[in-house]
């Protein structure tokens, strides 16, 4: 019980009975098309069947959780963006004007939002989730970003919140985020478990210059020194490196699978969450979908650490759940071509010769 | 007026003023996000507006045309599938058990089936638009596919089609096909323009093994040599050895951006017809947008001769139109994007430093 109540959560994550994608991949080509000739569709319609244990998947309400968190690290000039946006832009999603709030909107799906850990007193402001485990982190060039408690304590009420869907009846849920200075975070996990130079590591986040993409490498560089972080103790990585939003997401990936809903992933920082949760737990795999290739650099790497491949290549690089919510669409039109196609005896049509 | 009547509805299609790009653009870079951080949405969304000749693009009605025709050249055993299945597959459509009625659904799109040129007599089938002008094509291995006359009937009815949606208030139109055999006709227009041999050309359409794709190769050569098409002269190469449904999706593609509506293309055979339809109005890729690269072998080097790049990849090679109405709601969601986010101002978020 290294991690104690967050041990707990990670031993509810089964890897899915090979048995699982029997029924829905019969049904699947027996459909009413050339066999495999709906590409991914296929593979992910079978995926959610298999996670839900039916011939026929179904996907009811969905929800993305938008986590907000800030960074000491941008003390070191890190981001193109003030971390006063950080809280701005929680304002402006509360209040329905982002990128986010559009794209859940067209996807017919949920979003809430919630503070881990934004340097903001926000009071008692409606629609936001309280959850802020500190005044955001400390800068982690200088020492660990989070205390490991503090870490534990932001996994846990990621995952909490996952567990919390799972009882609303979310069906397919995505996680996104906020937070002026979190590329650096990510990007130092890439480093860390793809063995990179932190230069190759580093990309341009939100807009910063070349100067600003050499502070970020170096305060990389210096944060890996100053930590020491142990590599086969997932949690010392994301407590020394990441933040309470990262943490969180991380949650929200262990609870989703424990809960047995799949989860889908969004952009650089989310997939980092990802990837940190599928090293606690490797059998998250089988609960995960991979939204997007962000133009962010190093996206393509963290993504082969991975081994999951993206469903969307649309060049963008803004976080927030963004590509998760486009993802959805894709995701849930997937599931009802398994469920709602008609057969070749059905539909009296012809099969291949 | 080479063309008759359709030389008439190509002389209506202009370019786009490039000021339309505008009031779009500057928009788009006020909005609460890093400027270019939404990528090909952004792009999208403001290809769109300029259509429009709006700031804040508006899609509201959604249709997608599915075209339905028989093709001789099956003749040759050219597919995996006998012709009999087009008729089927009609049916199929019209009682809403196709992939193509799935991903219409659950985009909230509208599907209209027509028959331009299917080898059954469907009589009176409710739903069915009756467009046939002709019982198949003849097999191109031996003389033309059509007439020049028919293939410019098929075009005409394919444009007045367009139009027809553009009058009931359709602002973004798809259009896709079903005819068994009709990937030997996209790859032998891919082969004539894009100067390959038809070895490079073509694919495995719904399935054909490595004799039906020699097959397959061996007629393109054959019909390239009997019909001597004239590739100065789209309509001489889509009468000898195209097809009724490809030539009136030709003329879907040339009514739409005559209308001054968003066409999307689907696949590899939906792609030959934007094809020949770019070489006749060239204005034509103002208005076009490319949904998907289809595993079809072949739809890459097609597509780069349009110019333009698809918005998904996800190894469908279905056609229908299914990967037009998976891009509807990566086009609307574009949209939405430009006409419902709040611009930094408006939300109070401070702007890059």
């Amino acid at each position: 019980m290294k991690y104690g109540e967050v041990s707990e959560i990670i031993e509810k994550i089964n890897p899915l009975d090979k048995a699982a994608y029997a029924a829905p991949t019969a049904r699947m080509d027996d459909l009413t098309k050339p066999p495999g000739s709906l590409g991914k569709l296929e593979d992910i319609a079978i995926k959610v069947a298999a996670i839900q244990g039916a011939e026929r998947p179904r996907i009811g309400k969905k929800r993305i959780y938008t986590l907000a968190g800030d960074h000491g690290v941008t003390e070191e000039g890190v981001s193109a963006f003030p971390s006063e946006v950080t809280p701005q832009m929680v304002m402006n999603f509360l209040a329905g004007g982002a990128a986010i709030n559009v794209l859940t909107r067209h996807v017919g799906s949920e979003i809430q939002v919630a503070d881990l850990g934004v340097a903001y007193d926000f009071g008692d402001v409606p629609g936001l989730l309280p959850l802020k485990v500190g005044m955001g982190t400390a800068n982690f060039t200088k020492g660990p970003a989070m205390s490991r408690d503090a870490c534990l304590e932001a996994v846990k009420r990621g995952a909490k919140l996952a567990m919390d869907a799972a009882e609303d009846g979310v069906s397919l849920l995505g996680v996104g985020e906020m937070g002026i200075g979190n590329t650096t975070s990510a990007a130092a996990f890439l480093a860390l478990y793809g063995d990179l130079d932190p230069d190759e590591a580093v990309g341009r986040g939100t807009g910063v210059d070349d100067l600003g993409l050499k502070r970020k490498a170096d305060a990389i560089r210096r944060g890996i020194k100053v930590n020491e972080p142990d590599l086969n103790d997932p949690i010392d990585v994301l407590a020394k490196l990441g933040g309470y939003e990262i943490a969180g997401m991380t949650g929200v990936y262990l609870g989703a699978a424990a809960a047995g809903v799949p989860i889908v992933a969004d952009g650089f920082i989310s997939t980092s969450s990802a990837l940190i949760a599928s090293k606690l737990a490797p059998a998250l795999a089988d609960y995960l979908f991979l939204s997007h290739l962000s133009l962010e650099q190093g996206h393509r790497k963290m993504i082969e650490l991975t081994g999951l491949t993206p469903l969307l290549e649309l060049d963008m690089r803004l976080g927030e759940g963004t590509g998760a919510a486009l993802a959805f669409s894709i995701i849930e039109g997937a599931t009802k071509i398994l469920s709602e196609m008609a057969t070749f005896s059905e539909a009296g049509v012809t099969n291949k010769e």
